[in-house]
């Protein structure tokens, strides 16, 4: 509370309004706000469209306005009743919101560039900000730790992977490269790309081996990619399975110490006797709780 | 049993037949029912090939009506004869029974319309209803429950993948829309298509990046989702797996130990004896009873 | 033993070297039957080439019936040292023989097709007799066994998919197909055919949607199907992750009852106190030797 | 250290920077040896572009040596100072350093070629020694031992897999290969790769079946691989999830129970005190020096 400043009431219930979602009024407000910025992001979307923005440019240019002036006045208010404005704007929301906006104006500066169009694009992420306090985020927590605890394995993975593809692509550009002019691997970097498109499986097709020799070795890639494709699941799978089991917010009683094995009896740190499960410990609210 | 109206003989016999599928006459039915759903739902396929359509325009035509006639008296009798005509005509079944034979008749009023062709395919639903009572159901109630109870978390991943695909949609814009007029990334909206065919790794090769920096950011995505779709496997394995260890709540009333295998006598922990399973034995039979 | 034939000691040797692996000969023979197969068979695909087959056709020619009298001489060798020749005949392994050869034989009769070089190709399925004896087999068992007891998930799985794919299909003729004479999606067999492309992310791009409404459901069917590829993953990841578990040889010395979980103290079937497990029992071994 | 020589005191120190890196300089040297890694193989990718080549070929070729002559220099010193020279130069990491300078003392001999182009983008296996010692190496050894014990599953999956894309590519060359002489299954080895690259999910589209009887058979075969491709995964899910258990062999002294975790202290069954793990507490040091 130290370096904060002291609100005005109107700036208290400004607060209260847009940065809290726990009143009715605060509640409404981040619906309007959810529907102006899936709104204006629609608008981005059907601008980049060149037969529509050649029919509609006025209607577009418009609203592109209006919603700019909304999300500046939003900006000002939440800048006006923050606790730490110049922390806020500092912040990663802060900095969004300020992106959410700028473009418009240096539009007035600059001729019209698709990259404001892009930049607008990000308005969606403020959506994060207003989902935050609802519960599905728990979920999200729950794959996020997963993913983390596995991120070293995964980054191994993906070295692995990296190295495959610049080897498997340098050989490929050795094969299918070296005939006539028109081949498509014609360098290392777009092997490597051939590579990749090829062991992910996505396979658009623009490039592919037309030799016999590069058409075995691509089926040998892709053969290989269909092993190794499993890697990276049975990592995330493993470390879900095990957060669902490390979840299990058994206490003991006598040195606190928190998850226990379901099937424990006895506390694995002091030796202690577990309270038995008694089947009606509410999971949920228990871990809303400590949420809280 | 109160709004339930009184069966004829006739009509409790019909009932029997067209509604349960525990008599011999029963099954017969399924089965006719079946073999007339596929051969209609066959005939609309072979109509709406071009050059068999213009051959055997005739034929299809009469077994269309055949079969319109026969699914019309079916409902007719449906109606007829269940305990609540109303409820089974407003009911899903009774909708989709009602959505099978209206295109037929409406396409005495109005032209042929394709869309009256792709109404018809819905035929195929009511085979879900023929197959209600057979046991893989419970198969199905299984990966259902898993689903179900992953469909927060898959929520939130396909929430995260949206997001990913519009930013990255619209930066492969900005990256390889803004070239000559020829650009396949011509708008935010296909450039997001792009993405999602990428990122599920589909990969069509309609639309694929053509300047190395697109093909750069390409590969970081592609090799991005290749990680990603772990994800979702992951929670669903993780909850199949537990599916299969939490459907049996047996609990050893000598010390306490849960999660006993379906066929156990003796706590595999105490020794004690468990309990009998009781009410249903046989586990299929009782869940084809609760389904009821 | 009833209506099995006495072997001459000629028959009973050819039988040894022929039928079994533990003879140094029969081992020899095995592999001199692998070279065989994979040489004549090697010579199928060579011969598939248009270039090579002009060139080439006499050398081809002259290989196939190389091959065809050594396998001739194998297959009349089998049926004679057979304990029971007429079963050793209608045996799959018998059928699969008699094809290897055949197609070599009929060529005479009728014009060089097509269809026998495919029907050669049959000749790799004999590999598997070879192979019969070694021990990756039990590996092949596990997994076998794992999809076996998936089977009804898989059915209801793969149901459902189609069903999907289906209505999808069915779909998109109605939103591709009406525009003018050139859509891809001309029948609504090509449109399903389409929509398992796409569900199962193959995306081979010869059919894909141009219009902004099928490119729009075309991208809610791939992450739909995104979400749905973890369905099947996790019944089998499930399954195998229990067969694992399943395997376990604990014995209750008791009642004889097998496959009692790692950390049971107690018989599941007879209460009584199960023998503790002594780090030394060499799996394998026990393993190998339930199989003999 | 029998066969090992005595080394001077330049050579120990010389063997300390480069072999080691737990100096300060040692990890200097290992810093400046990546980049010079990471620049070479760069190089080798520009220079692949013809475009770039064209433009820079002077340059590339001045990089190309300056790389060459600090490798060579590298090369020199790590045989002065290894404590066996000849089973350095022996060794994996030995031929791979040679294999770096090699084609470009060669190019001098033999006019340019590409091949040395590919061999010089090797040096980058040379980043695996550097990356040594990190501790995510730890988790490397957690995949590659799961992948170890799953090795003979995935054998037999393979070897099926093999199996079924040679006879699914035998057949679709007799369904679409009989026709006009445009076909693109116009051999068995070119039907084997499209089979490859449909069950893989790759799915370029350079080949892609037009008969109708070829797309139902190309359907069959996707909705197989799509429940086939569950196998690999469930095969390493399952070895990840046991890993993530076996790994640690702990017993309980008093009542047998195994499996406690890494960090327990009492036994979750009994109580009872467990057994320090001796010699080295801290588990990944311990790992490294079991490396060394």
């Amino acid at each position: 509370m130290k370096s904060e400043r002291r609100l005005s009431p109107l700036q208290a219930k400004l607060y209260h309004i847009i940065f809290e979602a726990d009143s009715s009024t605060g509640r409404t407000f981040d619906i309007w706000l959810l529907v102006m910025i899936l709104a204006s992001v629609t608008t981005v979307f059907l601008e980049s469209i060149p037969s529509l923005d050649a029919q509609y440019h006025e209607l577009f240019y418009a609203l592109e306005w209006i919603f700019t002036v909304f999300f500046t006045i939003e900006y000002a208010i939440r800048i006006y009743c923050a606790l730490r404005p110049l922390k806020y704007i500092t912040s990663f929301y802060g900095v969004i919101d300020l992106l959410s906006i700028l473009p418009t104006y240096l539009s007035l500066l600059f001729a019209g560039s698709q990259v404001g169009a892009v930049i607008r694009v990000l308005r969606l992420l403020r959506v994060f900000r207003i989902f935050k306090l609802h519960n599905f985020l728990y979920q999200g927590d729950i794959i996020s730790a997963a993913l983390l605890r596995s991120r070293q394995k995964i980054a191994v993975f993906l070295y692995f992977v990296l190295l495959s593809v610049i080897v498997i692509g340098s050989f490929m550009y050795l094969i299918e490269g070296r005939g006539a002019g028109a081949s498509q691997f014609d360098s290392i970097p777009r092997s490597i790309y051939w590579a990749i498109v090829t062991i992910t499986t996505v396979g658009y097709g623009d490039i592919s081996p037309t030799t016999n020799l590069g058409q075995f070795m691509a089926a040998l890639v892709m053969i290989a990619g269909y092993a190794i494709i499993a890697v990276p699941t049975g990592i995330v799978s493993a470390e879900l399975i095990n957060a669902k089991r490390g979840v299990n917010p058994r206490v003991c009683p006598h040195c606190m110490k928190e998850g226990h094995e379901d099937d424990a009896r006895c506390c694995n740190m002091c030796g202690g006797e577990l309270v038995r499960k008694d089947g009606s410990d509410d999971f949920k609210e228990g871990l809303a709780f400590r949420r809280h």
